[in-house]
């Protein structure tokens, strides 16, 4: 119970008015009191920054001191809080961020972009200037999962993290799947309800994840965070009919982020078991799962995009720095984070794969197949037997017993030049996360 | 990023070498180095307190400063931090907190019964003092649950908190339900597993579980933690033939704590839908549900019992202490606080029931019994018909719509007298707690 910070108010700046910009001014001038209760200290919107000033954002900003230049905030010396609302992870808002710091503000972010390729820069520059740089909104919306992982989990010897970290991709892959209907058509549902942007492809190929992913790998195994060093593969090659053919298998097609000791981060569409805590988490919300000695499996679900969501996390980090409760924005001081260049070596364990293959029916065919695979290391657990089509080139769905992913990608080339088969093969590798089943 | 402890160390006495003390001795003394980085300074366990010094607990304690007296932890110069882990509302662990919040000693304790009966005294004597109170580890178990609640959600109009908060009745009603058991013998299962003590009541009455759910509602909805204030049911009075028929009807039991702003927090057993997340929490796991606003639903899922998962939340404590991440037992200042008297007198809204009867197979029961439930405005909603026995006792179950618990007691009281009915009617609520889907 240490109060460090002795002001009477806390003064904030807003950068940018989008949809979580807003909604986070809505909060702090609707709920001044309830928000001081928990800060001891006022919040106090002193200046804001938005393109558009005419928009009606359903609040009085009338009062609060403008500036057209975002970067101009950094100046305002009566403001003791940047909150950097604009995105991107270069430009304005890295300008910004960089000068806020530099000059002795806290910064409150949830751009994911920006501290997934320039965390350990504008984390140095937090250090060196005391102050804080919190994300909690730039990871899982309105889950505190950064927090949990920092703070809550800061005890631990920090095992797996494994999340379904963008909701776009996951209310996609749960349409596709109870739908039947193919990508381009979820996509299009998910742009409908405002879930997916005009231009989808950070989310779809895996690039917001894989940000958020860079951030949680970084807090739990005390690395720089590096976006350079996740692999990163989206949900665009997933077909209809593989959720189909998963579900019999017992499984489930989930974009999954995962991180491991050592291990470069993995942002992946993969199958999960049926009875997962992980498969069982649909449509636009998030789930982060920690795991870790001494504490075992925590799982954490709510929604992890939308204005009430991520405004939450913004304003957790503002009532921490209110109260004066600090730390190391990952958690330890940057001269103790590891670089990547170990993690970009590792090589990941084995995995149990679906393969899908469009193969001509007719005799010979299946030894033909698991002799490449055989050829390669590659042994077949379970095949799905599906209907005949002599002659035709029918579906041949077999999940293979753990195997190296390298070995399985030579066997697919080699197979995929045969003249029986008449697609590109699809695999997925098989995630079992559940260590405390 | 502030670092308010300029110490080099932080010196902890641990007062109790149970399960979880004695793992909190363990992590402390072999992951040193670890637990450095993230608490910025050398945790060191400088004093410790148990009963019996002789037994072996596999960490060597020659050279810690022993105690035979507890409270006299609280008059070690040296020491910056009591981890209380004694147990008990009352007697030597709560004079020791008394004291050593007195001398100016931060406190840490996985002692729920102390806070739910004294939290509001001991968080008093915090403020006074300057120090922190952190009980991370009173509350379901490994998930950082009071942190969740108090700073990762500090932003939010908090709308409800649901959870399940013992593992010993989640477990017992698991395996009710999935071997079709009696309670005793699923007591036994779990008292030979370990989940269970010899005298069960703390646990399987509800107690336990209230005494979490105390602590949360406080943190909730800004009022004086108050054990008194928090209505409890147990789970002893839950028959086998129940499960099944809930299943039947698309719901299982589970002893569920629920806590909404004005109205006395409740520990109830209770009929959940099969789909809600709550539901699904099964064996000896822990899982708490907080809804508010703007963030929506937020669930964590994680062990609630056990020396490791405590120990984590422990050390989580011991590090924002280290690293001076400070802040109210209750997240706002005690004299904030509101007294209980106004939830003592709200009652809560109505609700649907499960009800089954044991009564006579004889032509008009049935109109009879819905006679006198329509006399106390109760109307039934669903109807188990199961096999006839002419002339002998069947169970004839039923769901309510929404009724007032008080009119539902008093239409079985009158049903219980009745000559076709033969044994205590048993009724519990259906709860719906998904607000977002």
């Amino acid at each position: 119970m240490i109060m460090s910070n002795a002001k009477s108010s806390l003064k904030i700046a807003i950068a940018g008015l989008g949809v979580v910009g807003a909604e986070v001014a809505r909060q702090v001038i609707n709920r001044s009191d309830q928000l001081c209760l928990a800060a001891g200290v006022k919040i106090q919107l002193a200046a804001v920054s938005a393109r558009n000033r005419s928009m009606d954002r359903g609040i009085n900003l009338d009062d609060i001191d403008w500036h057209d230049d975002a970067a101009k905030l950094a100046e305002c010396d009566e403001v003791d809080v940047i909150v950097e609302m604009i995105g991107g992870s270069e430009g304005v808002a890295l300008e910004l961020v960089r000068a806020a710091l530099a000059s002795g503000k806290h910064v409150v972010t949830a751009n994911k972009a920006m501290i997934a390729h320039h965390g350990l820069e504008l984390a140095q520059l937090a250090e060196t200037n005391r102050v804080n740089l919190l994300f909690e909104a730039a990871v899982a919306g309105g889950i505190p999962a950064v927090k949990t992982l920092r703070e809550g989990l800061s005890g631990n010897d920090i095992t797996r993290v494994a999340g379904i970290l963008n909701g776009t991709c996951n209310f996609i892959l749960s349409t596709m799947e109870t739908t039947g209907c193919d990508f381009d058509e979820a996509l299009a549902d998910a742009q409908r309800l405002g879930y997916a942007e005009a231009e989808p492809s950070f989310d779809v190929d895996g690039i917001d994840a894989a940000h958020k992913l860079t951030i949680l790998a970084a807090i739990a195994f005390g690395h720089q965070p590096d976006f350079n060093a996740v692999s990163i593969q989206g949900i665009r090659d997933v077909s209809s009919v593989d959720f189909a053919y998963a579900n019999q298998l017992g499984f489930r097609i989930k974009l999954v982020g995962v991180a491991e000791p050592g291990l470069m981060p993995r942002m992946q569409t993969c199958l999960l078991p049926l009875g997962s805590q992980l498969a069982k988490v649909n449509g636009v919300l998030n789930a982060v799962e920690f795991h870790g000695e001494p504490v075992g499996s925590i799982l954490a679900v709510g929604p992890g995009a939308g204005g009430g969501a991520t405004s939450s996390a913004v304003l957790s980090d503002l009532i921490d720095i209110a109260v004066g409760r600090g730390g190391f924005p990952f958690g330890q001081p940057i001269n103790t984070l590891l670089d990547t260049s170990a993690i970009k070596n590792g090589a990941w364990p084995d995995n149990p794969f679906y393969v899908r293959l469009m193969v001509v029916d007719q005799p010979g065919v299946l030894a033909t197949l698991t002799g490449i695979l055989n050829k390669y290391a590659i042994s077949v657990e379970g095949l799905l037997q599906q209907g005949r089509a002599p002659g035709n080139a029918v579906a041949l769905v077999m999940t293979t017993h753990e195997a190296a992913e390298i070995n399985l990608n030579r066997a697919l080339n080699e197979i995929e030049n045969l003249a029986i088969v008449r697609a590109k093969p699809v695999a997925m590798p098989i995630l079992n996360l559940d260590l405390n089943k």
